[in-house]
């Protein structure tokens, strides 16, 4: 076996389908034709709805992270007050952007593994006054928890008159989320997760009142100036060289989720992730991490004395099998297994049994 | 034949050889594994060669102009004085990023199809006090002029303590470039055209000087921060997934370069342009625009009378071949056919064939 990830298990780059790998192989074709104009528009419309979305959807060459500092640096100006809901690693990161730009959000942090707490979330709104912004994960991965993005919504806009921002990068396509019907003004994506394609896209959907909010913005930018992208959208364009390859293999990747149907997708996903619970209970018999666990993937922590590094690593080395280990104060203590996007049940059979050979050699449940 | 640009004589993106085609359609692997650090350093370290530079070089996953802009963001703070060299379009690009981020900079412009003159520069350069960088293009390809940057950086270093920084996104390993032999502090490149490699990377080469000043800049930034570039490097990872079927084929693409090696490259460009010049002449007999001509395009102005966006649009339909047009206010007055990176002999006498079937259908010359 190769030292590489040979089943990727991992909640983000996930494995691409291989119509996805031929279409990044095709000759590249100039981003100034109607070939590729047409090829994005479709793109655009595809993930409109794939956000379930009437509104505007913008599209960037960059990572996740690019992706949530536009929508940081496109609605807010200096000085605004806002409001970040941290669930784990993602929601930390959104503080660091603030930060960064010079802006003090206002933190509510709940135990990792936990989601947001809605009664926390109203008494806080109700606490604080001018808010421009709130700002949620969808699912968290590092954690392994989902938001329900419906009723905090709700709340927001019961409470206040701020933007519902949402970092749906490992969630969206994997999970419900209805951008239009559930009140979210801008919603963040990257293509790596349940896009099912490589990374180097993030895509932004924004609501009419989050449009309006991006010609009042004061913050300074101009690669991710969502302005200039929607813009050049009019024409089929984007403003700078996008990376044309990852393009056409999302369009490819789209063509997939849309011969699916997205509530299909929906299920699938469900289906998965009680088929990956129910295998880690019966061979491992390990305590799950999230106390309200997504879709996309199953922390299990790992039993007192195990070095989860050293474990992660050998199932990689000796097995080509990707399984994430945990974050910040969680290195070494979980292992991460993602059931989502091009994930198969066979792939996660695989990584189950790797994790019980290693775990429970005998076939004895540790409890 | 296909409405596609079959054969792309665009100055970026360029063609891509079939090896970094086959190199992106290999099943994705996981960024935080050994296999991608050791490819990822690899890319780092064959950058350093065609850089020519024993400093730092970063890698993003953006756009040419994301990297533009990476370069604004970590050198500069809030009121310093700096001076921008345009020679067209993208020197007008990096005064738009200045003036996006609140600075306000001395631009020192020249006439569409000339290069800085030298001693223009060093009069600026007497006039101003302070400046903490100067900015020029390598090559710009909304003309296809390239500058002496030899002599144009040991000007700034003789007149100042400013920063010399390049966008050489069009230029690097088209045409010669020594980052430390010139005194260069800071080149900003994209994967899209000499690299030979789709869009969706960009790098940024530092010297000493430059990192000290990343560390002492006030500008905002955080998914452009070299500061967590340059720290995550260590380990061979990024802080944000990166475009990782691009830094695959990146690896392959660099491998051709080096086993051409760099001298060679340069040589074939300089071969390769005048070879594209001679039969232009001789076939077309029209004017070039570029009064300094670079290796990488030649723009050849069109008879008057002549509809430029109709003639490319023809050429693009009828035989597949995608030639640029004119940007800004040259659009649909001059062609600029592309003569680098992965581009034949072939593909540029099919170029100027179709351009001579339509401007000079009777084997005229017209002068």
């Amino acid at each position: 076996m190769n030292a590489a990830g040979r089943i990727m298990l991992t909640p983000g780059p996930t494995p691409l389908p291989p119509e996805v790998l031929e279409a990044m192989s095709r000759p590249l074709i100039h981003h100034r034709t109607e070939e590729f104009g047409a090829l994005f528009a479709q793109v655009i419309e595809d993930m409109k709805w794939v956000y379930r979305t009437r509104g505007t959807v913008l599209m960037m060459t960059c990572s996740g992270t690019g992706a949530m500092e536009s929508a940081v640096v496109n609605l807010l100006s200096p000085g605004d007050a806002t409001l970040v809901c941290t669930t784990g690693a993602f929601g930390d990161r959104f503080v660091a952007i603030h930060r960064a730009f010079g802006l003090k959000p206002e933190v509510l942090a709940f135990e990792w593994g936990r989601a947001v707490d809605a009664d926390a979330l109203r008494a806080k709104l109700r606490a604080l006054k001018g808010l421009r912004a709130v700002f949620f994960q969808h699912t968290d991965t590092s954690t392994g928890i989902v938001n329900d993005l419906k009723t905090l919504a709700k709340i927001v806009h019961e409470e206040s008159d701020a933007l519902v921002v949402v970092d749906s990068v490992s969630g969206l396509a994997c999970e419900p989320l209805e951008t239009d019907a559930w009140g979210l003004d801008a919603v963040l994506t990257g293509s790596q997760k349940g896009l099912m394609n490589a990374p180097g896209l993030g895509f932004a959907a924004l609501s009419p009142r989050a449009l309006k909010a991006v010609e009042a913005a004061g913050l300074p930018r101009f690669n991710f100036d969502y302005r200039l992208i929607a813009k050049s959208l009019a024409d089929r364009e984007t403003p700078w060289t996008p990376a044309i390859s990852i393009v056409v293999g999302q369009a490819a990747a789209l063509k997939l989720l849309r011969a699916e149907g997205l509530e299909a997708v929906w299920r699938r996903h469900d289906a998965l992730a009680a088929h990956a619970r129910e295998r880690l209970q019966k061979t491992l018999g390990l305590p799950f991490f999230a106390k309200d666990p997504a879709n996309i993937l199953t922390g299990v922590v790992l039993p007192a004395g195990v070095d989860g590094n050293k474990l992660l690593a050998d199932i990689l080395r000796e097995d080509g099998i990707s399984i994430a280990g945990g974050q910040m104060h969680l290195k070494g203590k979980i292992a991460r297994l993602a059931h989502m996007a091009y994930i198969s049940r066979a792939d996660v059979d695989a990584g189950v049994d790797a994790l019980a050979r290693r775990l429970a050699p005998t076939g004895e449940v540790r409890r």
